[in-house]
């Protein structure tokens, strides 16, 4: 049974605010917290239909604090979601130390001001998928431990380091390091022709106002993926995360880069 | 002001069975009711506040059925979001018509069972973005005319064509006629070294299941996406939507298409 003090805190946690005081964050979904137990996450809470808690491996309740198996009516009541799923756990969040020296080695992300809880999931997916190991938020991006941003993610967080940070000293470092940043901008030289690096910071901007002007400075490579439409209304821009994905195939793609 | 019949004949225009039988859709937004109306899209009813009306350059209101002034609270309740934008419009489905000559010139995308609206709608904009006119949708895919649908194309939707059949049949008239069929599959070859070409059509399955395997014989050409990752976990597949753009982009950038 999950009682009310511990239901209205799992529920506390949909609040950015409380999940920073508390180093924790929630994930929900049958798939999602298999992998995280898989992946041996440090997990605090796992609240459960007994047959999903039954139907776990021994050896990944270990190290679990605390297991509370639960009924379809007490996990909708702490679920972010309309509808709940059989699973739902509370996970420590990992401490991100950014260590400038990394800049040096692959490829990175930087991403100025995205809003949207879903674009920033499917763009960590997509790094995930493309080897891409570190993305650089600023500090106004949407929270990656936003449920819809864990949602839409679908675990490529557990490969994917993000940090909040302040873009513009980042972008200093990286400038006296003579580290490549790929701006994707409507000005952009075409990627199938630029000649892009096995290395560098891909900088996306937010989903309308693109990137800001104080970062526009250290832009070394402006880039961009060309239209191929006659059409005169309608399509303005590729959405963020679908540029993202495009962007990051045509580096892979480009390089050979291969693991 | 809204009649009452009016308000409850835009909202049932939220059941895929109503737009079906009035051949009718709803669009809601600023921004893309003012597409529309430059694109001179059939418009039947167009409710709006005052200021949005007042906004309109008058050659944009020639044609439109009926224009009805409203308040916020009525446009609340009419709309399919929780906040509701200042203008919604009423719009004539247009007739579309296979032609299977149309199929052997150029790009095209089927889609097998695409569930997802923001899916559709995302793949809708990516194929406006990279010129491709033809989508064809199996009859189980999700309704274009979805609200969530038409919200995701952004537009986009004015200047693809999106038909829905029966792709067993689509694909017969396809190999008779010595189509090619990419199908993405976890064990096709990569997109960077299949030789791709500038004409034929783009087959992408199901979020969960994929390609249906009634379908598996019509492909000629098994492509998939590469994964430069050593992580364990977390990551399946790319999302159907970014995968469709990625596929898409390396389609353009091989042949070099430009319009």
């Amino acid at each position: 049974m999950v009682s009310k003090t511990k239901a209205n805190f799992i529920i506390s946690l949909q609040k950015k605010k409380v999940r920073e005081d508390e180093k924790l964050y929630v994930i929900e979904g049958d798939k999602l917290v298999k992998e995280f137990l898989a992946a041996k996450v440090s997990v605090m809470t796992l609240v459960a239909k007994p047959e999903f808690l039954n139907s776990l491996p021994l050896f990944h309740k270990h190290g679990i604090g605390e297991i509370i198996p639960a009924s379809y009516d007490e996990l909708k009541k702490i679920s972010s979601l309309k509808t709940p799923h059989n699973a739902l756990a509370v996970i420590e969040m990992p401490e991100v130390k950014m260590d400038f020296a990394d800049l040096k080695m692959g490829l990175k992300v930087a991403l100025d001001f995205v809003q949207d809880p879903g674009n920033l999931g499917t763009i960590i997916r997509a790094a995930a998928w493309f080897g891409i190991k570190n993305i650089y938020c600023s500090e106004d991006c949407v929270d990656v431990y936003n449920p819809k941003v864990i949602q839409a993610s679908m675990g490529a967080i557990l490969n994917v380091k993000v940090f909040y940070t302040d873009l513009v000293k980042l972008f200093e470092k990286a400038s006296e390091n003579k580290i490549r940043i790929y701006g994707a901008l409507i000005e952009g030289e075409s990627i199938y022709s630029h000649k892009l690096g096995n290395q560098g910071i891909i900088l996306l901007g937010n989903e309308s106002k693109g990137i800001s002007e104080e970062l526009l400075p250290f832009i070394t490579d402006k880039i961009m993926i060309p239209k191929i439409t006659d059409a005169k209304s309608g399509i303005d821009s590729l959405n963020v995360s679908m540029a993202a994905s495009v962007i990051f195939s045509e580096f892979t793609r480009s390089k050979g880069r291969l693991l």
